[in-house]
């Protein structure tokens, strides 16, 4: 059977997250496999690289599926498109990749971006797309507190007490954080880059960084926080709508040429 | 009686535009003139300096108001920001201004973006915020079409049948578009600034330059549409959710300081 990769872009909000869930709530997931089985009917399996949390975005998903039919691949995203609608669920690219392509154990880089916006004002426009706090932060402040992040930890206390993952040792390549004009306040964006995450990391590390950002926390007290390897230790952990999952990186692009 | 001036921003979805209907449809002018009587009980008034259009969005209104109490402007922003919920209508800034302040007629200037998203998948976290076409675009087209209608012009070609302005003789200031990244397509942003416009006017031009940017028009074909001064010259008025009110000027900025 071909097997096929999809870049896709979903808005959160309206689902349970990624994958399926046994209590039959909407899943992203399940809103792709049923699209597919519109076009082949039967039982159909698409496997993510990233398992996005209830509410959290995408515009740079990538997952695969096997088909039984030699589909052409811009026809293939058409037709899903087609059928996901009303959904807010789009397939921005497609393409036929190898057997042994896998969304997730081929990955080698996911990237998120966290919007969070800082002014008294409702976030009306953004709504349901950034985390909104009432109080100004400080950029370097955040900055400062998120170098101390970078690079190979053992990040105990920053991912969930449900995580699954065998290990809490992970290597954070990049915390990059802007500030973009905000009518009435701020916007931060927080760019995140990594081989893979820990449950609940990325937003445990935002909640964390917005403490130091309100001047609750000193930026050193990151670097402890760290180094106690104990969730306790951790800031709050922020809501998911604010985040997005931005890329995915593979040994060579499946959506190149 | 107190005049405060007021920082608006809007989605403009759910309403029949900024100014009150006859037909009792939801308008923003409303829903901010009930926040109003929340506040001081009876009728209240408040006046815009553009009349926006059923669908579209601002981040820099400005109206002002009068009251009977002598306000706090930090407080009234956030008593009507209360008030004025779930209503996708934030108050960013309020300001006590002069008697002789009118959002209208005192502003020099008025600035518009437009977002015009191309590419095949539907828009997703963007949805109701662009104006989607299927096709590429091709930037420099749309900016070599642009330049012809930087200046003082008869824009009879360019502004609704129902324009209710003496005069269709305009002053366009700059139309700057740039590109940005767009995950799976093109986005585009043009900004407009002028004195003032027309009623459909930055709408008749975007759909115009569409045509241009798509390759159905050539760039000269502006020039002689405008030339024309007839409606019938017009491309197609494309439609409002791409479009955002962005920021007014006045000769002091009253919410300066």
């Amino acid at each position: 059977m071909p097997r096929y990769a999809f870049r896709i872009e979903y808005d959160g909000g309206p689902f349970c997250g990624w994958q399926r869930q046994a209590g039959g709530q909407p899943s992203v997931q399940q809103a792709i496999e049923e699209a597919l089985a519109r076009l082949e009917p039967g039982a159909h399996r698409i496997g993510a690289a990233g398992r996005t949390d209830a509410g959290v975005h995408a515009t740079g998903q990538v997952a695969h599926a096997d088909l039984a039919k030699d589909w052409d691949p811009f026809k293939l995203m058409g037709a899903l498109n087609w059928h996901l609608k009303p959904a807010p669920v789009a397939i921005l690219a497609c393409a036929r990749v190898a057997d042994d392509f896998h969304a997730r154990f081929s990955a080698h880089e996911r990237r998120y971006t966290f919007r969070l916006m800082a002014r008294r004002a409702p976030a009306v426009l953004e709504r349901g797309l950034v985390w909104q706090v009432a109080h100004p932060l400080d950029l370097q402040a955040m900055q400062a507190g998120a170098a101390y992040l970078i690079g190979r930890h053992d990040f105990t206390t920053f991912r969930s007490v449900m995580c699954q993952a065998e290990s809490p040792v992970k290597s954070i390549d990049e915390i990059r954080i802007e500030e973009l004009p905000c009518p009435g306040g701020q916007e931060f964006r927080l760019h995140l880059r990594a081989r893979s995450f820990l449950h609940n990391q990325v937003r445990s590390i935002t909640g964390t960084l917005e403490r130091v950002g309100a001047g609750a926390w000193a930026p050193e007290r990151v670097k402890e926080a760290l180094e106690a390897k104990s969730r306790a230790a951790c800031g709050p952990v922020c809501p998911p709508q604010g985040l997005c999952l931005t890329g995915v990186g593979y040994p060579s692009d499946p959506f190149a040429g």
